[in-house]
């Protein structure tokens, strides 16, 4: 997409950036330009109109704002999902104007990322922020404790004891602006702790990012199917290890009992060794007995145990969570307490409202049910996909598909664009130089309706051609990159 | 206050720390522990009730949480100012019961960092989030620009250049929970820019302790009655320079125009040398004509701008914003770009209106006349503290008062905290070897009343016996410590 040529009108009284914006999102809007496709980056695209960079960035933030645009850290600008917008701008006349759009258009996205905000209780949040600000006044206006405001921190603290067999008081939390934020104050604490992390392979690139930045030297561990090799692990020279126990992103393991007392033996096998666990959507499960936390089950006090309420409420309230075990604690206080809290008070205190009501144990079990209602029909799809084989469908809002036939993941990404619906490749989410599985394909459900997603797999079951395969019993090949 | 002895009953049915809890409150409100007073480290009180530390710690938490003590990073736990308190709990018997009580507790507290909340426009606020909650539902509950949402970002240009001459666009600006939260992504984009800040001394500790944390190596450098001694920052190694031009906190000094071209000549002299400009409370200017910001007259691009909306709006506000030089900015956004935004949405959304439609110039301007009120209030008393030079009091928030008799500052935190009023010793303000100057406490005023100034000047009145000085012509001692 490095040719996208712009014309522009040096008379006219719109400003160059406004031209270039207006284009944009008209050959968005016509489907000229299709979801997921890439832009040229604003180097590029200025050293070709020979404008300045800043004119283009204008003119592309401007379109991100709007939702036209997404920006991608280190890869660049892709066309958004746009069908509302598109919607939006011609209700009626799509269809005839426009009959080859159905075809170019992201109807269907199914992110990883996704959650349902259909189901956000916006009267509620409503109405208690509404109440907050009645009553609170003077008092929630302050400063507030520098871990967060004690009430909220006892009212996680009870719900991730009750929900995860998290063994924590309310003093080991600390409450932050999100999982990034809490990272860069984690690496304050551990400071002494040295510089070398160990990550599950395939794995969470937002963290990923964060760790690399902060000067981290960084081991990819490879996966079995029972989640981090501690084997592998064993042979780096990792001291801290990040893990995501209860559904391994991206692969969606859920490490059994075993797997955890190995590593938490690999943590208490060295002084000064920890493991961060990213809990960050424990709170939906399908299938087996729920497993307590690794935090819970650690004695030794080797367990950094980080969650949020950006997937279970939504990504707009950014409040993460962590609990330090009691020596990292002391450092924090003794060293870094005085950091403030970077949570509004006034968010805090709706959302301990919210906790301490009952109002979030409704809120979960609601989207408890919505997503076992997707996930199910998801899964029961799969019986029509022979060529296809279904994993990390036991938790969360994401499932794999992987191809029988080993079909690459680029053509299973593409074919479903040119069909109007998103999937991710798998291969995205590895780091490092390892050999990436290149047959599969990550579809997260949460922020469809069960019709998209009925639709979504309607038109990847045509342009995959599934019906052409036989149903075989062949199963997925398990060897490289070792998925489950 | 070590020798702190709680009476304990193991056979309540309340928990240790619970009793722990009751008794110190009680102990504050019967005003027996007085305000300002050290309690016990969490340590010392341990061992001295052969309890863990921790049971003391979920006590003084507690405490903390309900405003009875606080917590100062690395210096411990303080009784705090409880008059409400104390006044909400028994508010007619007060003089009868503990008629010593007016004596001990902290009546007047000029703290420099308070501001009036009195006048924070609630109901607008509410109506506000009440209207962004009703309208924006799903958009507003993803997640947005990492940088903060667009409109925001151009809001707060709008706002900058219009009163403080900032020169920027929207796209160098990054919106983040907090100064200290901007200072740990700035350490990173600044990471190849070296290790050695110097710093205004005395300065704004907080900011001192978000340095120290982070690996810097600090140079404090001396001030005279200009600022920072541009000729002293040129003898250190230093490749940044943190400041505060507008109204030097804690000393008040507005910088000069020339002292800040000499400051951004230090800058030029040599490649990859950077200014932060901490421009924490320039919305209040009493005398002289306006300054522009370090940054608006800076060509070079040699300025990192850091502001906040804690003290012009409220603490609880967690929002604060970075202008970038474009350089940087690009680094930013090449390598540290994904790092989502710590403001929640919904609030970034409220201060888009507030800003956009006008509320915010409106409140600011309440804010100043009722600020500008304080001031001359007790700049007017001032006449009548003969012993007392006054200081900084151009701009800003708070003053400095000098003892022409070199009273040293100990004796008049003191004797002010017997009387009941709380007032801040400069020498806390001041960082490594540096001789301090122990002569002058700070005064804050914004949090307090015009009556409340009143009363809390007459008990200085009396407890420094100031009606006891000549009124002389002798001014202060001006050579050691620099203050103006």
């Amino acid at each position: 997409m490095n040719d996208l040529m712009i014309p522009l009108s040096m008379e006219s009284k719109e400003p160059i950036y406004k031209q270039i914006y207006s284009y944009i999102k008209d050959e968005i809007k016509k489907g000229r330009l299709p979801c997921g496709s890439k832009l040229p980056s604003t180097r590029v695209l200025a050293r070709n109109m020979q404008l300045s960079r800043s004119t283009i960035e204008i003119a592309y933030d401007q379109l991100v704002a709007e939702g036209y645009l997404e920006a991608e850290p280190y890869r660049g600008y892709y066309v958004a999902q746009i069908e509302n917008l598109y919607m939006m701008n011609s209700p009626i006349k799509k269809a005839e104007h426009h009959p080859q759009i159905a075809e170019t258009l992201c109807l269907y996205d199914f992110s990883p990322r996704g959650i349902d905000l259909e189901q956000f209780p916006y009267r509620l949040w409503q109405k208690i922020t509404k109440n907050i600000l009645n009553d609170a006044k003077k008092e929630i206006f302050g400063s507030g404790m520098q871990k967060g405001d004690y009430e909220l921190r006892e009212a996680i603290r009870d719900y991730l004891h009750r929900a995860r067999g998290v063994n924590c008081t309310a003093e080991q939390l600390i409450i932050g602006a999100g999982n990034e934020y809490l990272l860069l104050l984690l690496h304050q604490i551990l400071g002494k702790n040295g510089v070398q992390v160990a990550m599950e392979n395939p794995t969470y690139k937002q963290a990923y990012h964060v760790l690399q930045s902060l000067g981290y030297q960084i081991y990819p561990v490879l996966m079995d199917a029972y989640g981090i090799l501690v084997s592998q692990l064993q042979k780096t020279q990792a001291e801290i290890a990040y893990v995501t126990p209860s559904h391994q992103y991206p692969l969606g393991v859920v490490m059994p009992i075993k797997r955890r007392m190995e590593l938490l033996n690999w943590a208490m096998e060295r002084e000064g060794r920890y493991i961060i666990e990213d809990d960050y959507d424990s709170e939906f499960r399908y299938k087996g007995k729920p497993i307590p936390s690794l935090q819970g089950v650690d004695q030794a006090g080797r367990v950094i145990y980080i969650g949020t309420f950006s997937r279970s409420i939504a990504p707009a309230i950014r409040v993460s969570y962590m609990v330090l075990p009691t020596a990292l604690m002391e450092r924090y206080e003794k060293e870094y307490g005085f950091y403030s809290c970077t949570v509004s008070r006034i968010e805090q205190a709706v959302l301990t409202c919210f906790l301490k009501e009952g109002y979030f144990e409704r809120h979960l079990n609601r989207m408890r049910a919505n997503y076992k209602a997707k996930h199910d029909l998801i899964l029961s799809e799969m019986q029509t996909f022979p060529g296809f084989c279904v994993s990390g469908e036991n938790a969360g809002i994401h499932l794999l598909l992987t191809s029988k036939q080993g079909i690459l993941e680029q053509k299973l990404v593409e074919q479903a664009l040119a069909g109007g619906v998103r999937v991710y490749g798998l291969s995205a989410y590895y780091i490092g130089e390892a050999k990436r599985r290149e047959d599969t394909v990550v579809l997260g459900y949460a922020n469809l309706s069960e019709q998209e997603i009925l639709q979504g797999l309607e038109i990847l079951r045509k342009v995959w051609k599934v019906d052409s395969f036989s149903r075989t019993n062949k199963s997925c090949d398990r060897k490289e990159g070792k998925i489950v």
